[in-house]
């Protein structure tokens, strides 16, 4: 049979032991795990981004898969660590909004549960106050993945704290507002609009533009090479959510427009004149 | 019994989460797969530069191996993605010479094959238009990986694309050109030149130089530090090619040779006068 | 029954196929092995920084683990390469100090013992003079893992090459010098002012504070946040020994403290005065 898997995700990068450490607690727990890395280049303590990237990629794993997310900010604070269950998976990850993504975007079910890890007997014997990723975190991850219970690792909560998601905004006379989640390693910047909605949208106006910065960008292309090398394009990219791409640059570079801002969605713009 | 072994090779980088989710899509369909990353850091699109880390890696991995490489500038266009067996390995691929130079560098035998992938069944539900990575050429993989047969994946093909190999010149009166394929993180520039064709012009000449750019180096050493700090010097290094170096140094910056340069071996240069 | 577990640790950094090639070797020998990163982004030939690495995180590791850990400036020259049995893991490395550190935090027992890699039956056929991570490291690391008697390795020896392990200073009037051994990703001044020693000070003096460069930083914090943006502080971070720091910045680069500097831990300077 398989040994169990399990993912890790934060924004340590992978320059220091960090990763390596949290590795060797799993492994040390159970020693039959598959460890696979979703990635450590998360932008630092950028909780919704990390979010993202996990609610993104979370689902191309097997059901059953524990993965483990660290982008924590308030280490060492207040702030709850937790497990959870959710679309069949096991999320383990401080409680600070990071899972807010996945909960959004998956179904509820009767099995959904999440835990406060607070039972000491799942932790490293010395916790230190600034790496929980290796001390709480990682020791859960192996646990689950060893099979314990989710419930024995602390008590159940029904309050996990949300990331004040951003809503697209109703379509209004001049288009609808969307927001930047991600921007990644070429300066794509990736908006929180669906494929399905942008198509949606396509079908209702002929043609979905966007306006980024000052620019008016559109119509929708399916590749970067519609337009020349150094050309803004609108796109459905590979997070199946619209983006705004350079053809062979960094649109976050040129644009100057990052993490939170708005950008506005619309019909080709003649037609609004 | 140990689980397949599946390697991955890409230009993707580890910032964002888009190897993470290509290892989920193998592990969804074969649990059991031992996963290795051979490298993420191709220069972007260079499809010459993967196959080159390709050839120089994969036969250090066991017969059996599958491994999926993807450099793919032609994502999403008419480009065939494929499967090959070469060597007692599988290979998944676009069919953009990606693979050109392990079929250049090893045997034939009659159980060589290329196939198509077009087969749906083997491919995720949704493909996109930008990331065949983790929708065609990962589930491809973990097929192989399961136990699948490459001639299921789709039809076989005998015409796979070929990059133009850069034949190293003939030996003439002032010596052979070579190329620039790889340029590693410490700037070393490597040459198609193998260590064996390296010691034969050796036998023959005496000594072995190099003319790189304006500069004449030689002759062979054996290590970096047989020169002083900040000195050039030529060398077989770990691909068994020739490289251009500088002790402690960028070659490659200062030389201002890079990918796709031809440089000039020959004999020691007073010998030529 | 899982497999051997396999760490790596090495200067050699993901882009390029070093660490790729090195897997490989691996699992050629050893199938079923679990293979696990430490890190690759040891400081280039920076062997106390990565044998600093090596000994803060092999403890992680269950009992049985084999480690290979290749940080080798002199690689191609007189320098042993050497496997080691201790503290119930098993190592494997060049015989340049790289671990000192590991030999100096754990206990002596009667099973330790150190061997020269010398028998070319565990080595690759072709050993290069440039990348012995790969062709005498790897293949020694993998036939451990295999069940392979460390004495079946090579001779054994009793003289390993010894850093010169800086000792903290003796606490005198005016304190005691400390060093800086790691700098982390995020310019963090990591000394060799074990969390323990650290109390042990602050029980005897009150408060613990450090002169780095030109600036007097203290008492001890607990986290980051305990000082406003932009501001220094000390603390003992999840390596467990005392670090400088600046909330959100870089310690290194404003302080310019770098590798193997001296800094004087002491009381609260007024009480000095």
């Amino acid at each position: 049979m398989p040994g169990p898997i399990v993912t890790l995700l934060t924004d340590f990068g992978l320059q220091d032991n960090s990763v390596g450490a949290m590795k060797g607690v799993i492994l040390g727990i159970c020693p039959d795990a598959h460890l696979a890395d979703i990635c450590h280049g998360v932008p630092r303590q950028n909780v919704e981004a990390g979010g993202f990237l996990l609610e993104r990629t979370y689902r191309y794993y097997p059901k059953g898969t524990v993965h483990v997310a660290v982008v924590d900010p308030g280490v060492g604070g207040k702030r709850r660590p937790m497990a959870m269950r959710r679309d069949g998976h096991l999320f383990v990850a401080p409680d600070n909004g990071l899972l807010t993504a996945v909960r959004a975007h998956s179904e509820r079910s009767d099995e959904d549960i999440c835990v406060e890890l607070s039972d000491p007997a799942y932790r490293l014997a010395h916790v230190s106050n600034t790496f929980h990723g290796r001390d709480i975190f990682a020791p859960a991850g192996g646990h689950l993945a060893a099979g314990v219970d989710i419930r024995d690792l602390g008590p159940a909560f029904e309050d996990p704290v949300e990331l004040p998601l951003q809503e697209i905004g109703e379509m209004g006379d001049r288009g609808v507002w969307c927001h930047i989640v991600y921007i990644d390693v070429f300066g794509n910047l990736v908006t929180d609009l669906s494929g399905r909605e942008a198509a949606h949208l396509e079908s209702v106006w002929g043609e979905v533009w966007m306006t980024a910065g000052e620019v008016s960008i559109g119509p929708l292309q399916s590749s970067y090479d519609a337009v020349p090398v150094g050309e803004y394009l609108i796109s459905v990219g590979g997070f199946d959510r619209v983006e705004v791409s350079i053809n062979r640059g960094s649109a976050h570079q040129k644009l100057g427009v990052g993490y939170g801002d708005s950008v506005l969605v619309h019909p080709r713009p003649s037609e609004l004149a």
